[in-house]
């Protein structure tokens, strides 16, 4: 057998992805009409390098609560000192400056970055008293743009790099933040296309859920993760597969055995009841009426509650009724670092998959309040909530529901014809270039027309500019529309389909021919 | 002595920045200022990953002809198969499938993952026979974002994170697409702002430095590379040290010695002949007939000059004069890929650094033609030609030559005055924010009036509007004019001050007020 050589194969790394012009205006359409809404309430548009140190990043995925082998790192091939916690140089037993390469990541979310952003800007101050909890600095910035995770088990529609685009306020308590990041997500949705009641907001209050479980006698933030991670599972595992993982484990579909968390039978009903009374959807003001009558008293929980009439009435003043925002106590939104109140949006669309299943794509965005980032990178708490869209995400959804805008348009492509006549193409192609009609001679190699037409159509050009020597001599351009001519597919005579779609156009009159046309 | 412990020190990693909202609006008057002049010539706007295999990149530095150590690069965690020049899994003498961690790359430059984009997309097609050097398809697609580079030093002004926008047509050998190339540059600093006359577009052939080099018999790639490597250092070391250089060596300012290449004495007396003959800058006609005139007959030189005199008449047709493109025969452009045309615009605007000397950026973009590039991964030699704006680069001379335009408009800022009146706050700020006008209620956590309004300046807000119990009960609301605020310095008696920056608007004609106002 031949031993055969190592090649060098032009591919994409696994879960990486080119995008072609029809998908980038699909994300720009979203990032563009996004930001607006985002500018609209007063944020500015901030970015972060895509590399950060590792140690800065931290270790908390939002889904997860942990980045364990999620992450791309690597040692920075720099060679620093190591710091002490006071910023300055860590010295060996010989007063020598100890050195390594730090490690380094690939940001895998825009909260991260933001928090150590943020935490840079007040250091100094932080170190001198200057700054505290109480006065951090009122920070609103968006930022979007490619975030990165090294997922070992890809999932069909999952990507190890996809865009995000966040808001957040930082260094505000108000609950008027939440709500308001409440209305932007709404807001955006509305602006991206998405129609009324094709999606709604859902809110709830981590305080409520830790104040329930306050309130079982359940006080360990262990326990609080554990039961928070199996109640996450509801919608995967049902609400039976719930009440079993709480106590003595299930079955799954397998035939594996999970093992539960082993609360005792009382406790496990009582956590059940509390969900199973809100699986129902109610109006806003049912489920603060049904929490109040729960008669729950510890303190995380009617602080929770508090926080969730305050939001209510800020939406209802601001015309956010029930149709566009539910109050869902079952909402738990991961594990990692939420604090207070949380939110997603919900696609409420029907798409039909490959094999004409009925499906809903779920949740496309969310956030949250985290009173925590901050203090892991300065030791002072300061609160902060915000919220991301999912950006590919979003666009699959708006491709999938038929809801996406259409392709961009391409430019006038001037065929061409006879290659002596090039510096004619050029000469008309400057003056409509001129007039701000996007125009292109075809460059390719092999010339024929068929080739031509093809590139054409594959840009999605609206017009093509036939000239040849008959033409230049008359003064006038064969004009092709190239749209109408793709609709035209009944006309069976060429004669006629050719006077439907062609149309002789004089030279000095292209310029307010396709500026009338294209605009 | 106490030891002190390791930190976490919020930090970036050097060499990377942050980019705020005055630097983010600038960066991205350039993207989107350029891109519709990408797009005006039949561009589409494509993207690829911002990590790669690290074989599919390549080490074609443009500036340095390699990548050795100047990338950063690290072990894909996934273990995958190792692919034979075929494609197909490599195998051990026991036929099992040889796993490693592949090399991963981010990436140095866009034209790199271009090449590898383009090549997957032939790649089937090729190992069929079906697309071979001759008929390869024509892709014109524009592209923008960070790219990466691990300098070790690294100079002031220099990143090793910035961000390029790049244009590129892949499979046309026409010249004419260079002579486009050439236009869009130009372009595009026009539309970005640059003023007629700060700058030209400086055009030269590597086929003529090649051709020139073959008249005198110098016919190696290395002979080659290394004289053209001592030319483009002209800028630094003047037209003596480039003649020491090619010769026996020279001393350089820290006394050090510097080896010459030793060619013979007449050699050098020719070289320098030729590139001193165009030091004066002559009109376009000029320098094509002073080449014609040099009587030099390898086919490369005579097919550069064609080449130069076809993107002269095409540019003349176009409306691009002397005073926009100039050939300037001098011009090296870094040693790297590129086989024909090259060009670069030349910012030619003054400005004063720090100690107040009169200083020039110089080079800001450019580009060339790289008919090799493709070749590296697919076999076969596909044409190509593109340009690269240095995105950032660009910022900074907008910036030092006072072109930037104006800091990003902040929002109408409604100041707390009293916490209860948050709900008038919230119906106000919907009812503007419905009318387009982007306005925030101050959420910080100190609402000292002071701190409100060095937020509200902060932002660039042009308004701040002031609500009390008063101002409610008569239905107005006192409208602040910052940006007058801050002009009307000379007004020393506060009262008047006042009445300059300040009127009462009654709140059901704040809509009317802002919308005339901030149109």
């Amino acid at each position: 057998m031949e031993k055969k050589k190592r090649g060098i194969i032009p591919r994409k790394i696994k879960g990486f992805r080119d995008i072609d012009a029809v998908q980038n205006q699909l994300r720009w359409h979203i990032v563009s009409k996004a930001s607006e809404v985002y500018r609209k309430y007063g944020f500015e548009h901030w970015d972060t390098p895509v590399l950060e140190y590792a140690d800065n990043l931290g270790k908390y995925l939002p889904e997860s609560g942990t980045v364990a082998g999620g992450v791309y790192s690597f040692p920075n091939p720099e060679l620093e000192p190591v710091l002490a916690e006071d910023g300055k140089e860590l010295r060996d037993e010989h007063d020598k400056v100890i050195m390594e390469h730090h490690f380094l990541a690939m940001r895998y979310d825009h909260t991260a970055p933001l928090a150590r952003m943020y935490s840079e800007k007040i250091w100094n101050d932080v170190q001198k008293n200057i700054v505290h909890s109480g006065n951090a600095p009122l920070l609103r910035r968006y930022q979007f743009g490619p975030v990165f995770r090294f997922e070992q088990k890809l999932d069909p529609g999952r990507f190890r790099e996809f865009w995000q685009l966040d808001f957040d306020t930082v260094g505000s308590e108000d609950v008027s933040a939440d709500a308001e990041a409440i209305m932007i997500l709404s807001d955006a949705m509305k602006a991206i296309g998405l129609k009324p009641g094709s999606f709604i907001v859902k809110v709830n209050n981590r305080k409520l859920l830790s104040g329930l479980l306050q309130h079982l006698g359940l006080n360990s933030p262990a326990d609080e993760q554990n039961i928070l991670r199996i109640i996450d599972k509801a919608d995967k595992i049902g609400m039976q597969g719930v009440s079993e993982e709480l106590g003595k484990g299930r079955k799954d579909d397998s035939g594996a055995f999970i093992d539960g968390l082993h609360l005792p039978d009382d406790l496990v009903r009582k956590i059940m009841d509390f969900f199973i009374s809100f699986t129902e959807p109610q109006s806003r003001s049912g489920v603060l009426r049904s929490l109040t009558e729960k008669g729950i008293d510890t303190p995380l929980f009617t602080g929770g509650l508090t926080e969730l009439e305050r939001i209510d009435s800020i939406l209802q003043n601001s015309g956010f009724d029930d149709s566009k925002v539910r109050f869902d106590p079952t909402l738990v939104r991961g594990m990692a670092y939420y604090t207070g109140p949380i939110f997603e949006v919900e696609s409420l669309d029907f798409y039909r998959d490959r094999k004409g299943r009925k499906r809903q794509v779920g949740s496309i965005c969310g956030g949250g309040r985290y009173d925590g980032l901050v203090e892991n990178l300065t030791g002072i708490k300061v609160p902060a909530v915000g919220a991301s869209i999912g950006v590919d995400r979003l666009a699959e959804l708006l491709t999938l529901t038929r809801q996406a805008p259409p392709p961009p348009q391409g430019p006038v492509v001037i065929i061409v014809f006879d290659d002596e006549l090039m510096p004619e193409y050029q000469k008309i192609a400057a003056q409509l270039r001129a007039a701000g009609i996007a125009t292109e001679i075809y460059y390719g190699q092999k010339r024929g027309l068929k080739k031509q037409f093809q590139y054409a159509d594959r840009k999605n050009a609206p017009y093509a500019l036939m000239i040849g020597s008959n033409e230049l001599e008359k003064g006038v351009a064969t004009v092709k529309d190239l749209w109408l001519g793709k609709q035209q597919t009944d006309i069976k005579d060429k004669d006629e389909w050719r006077k439907k779609v062609q149309q002789e156009v004089p030279l000095d009159e292209l310029v307010d021919f396709f500026t009338r046309k294209m605009s």
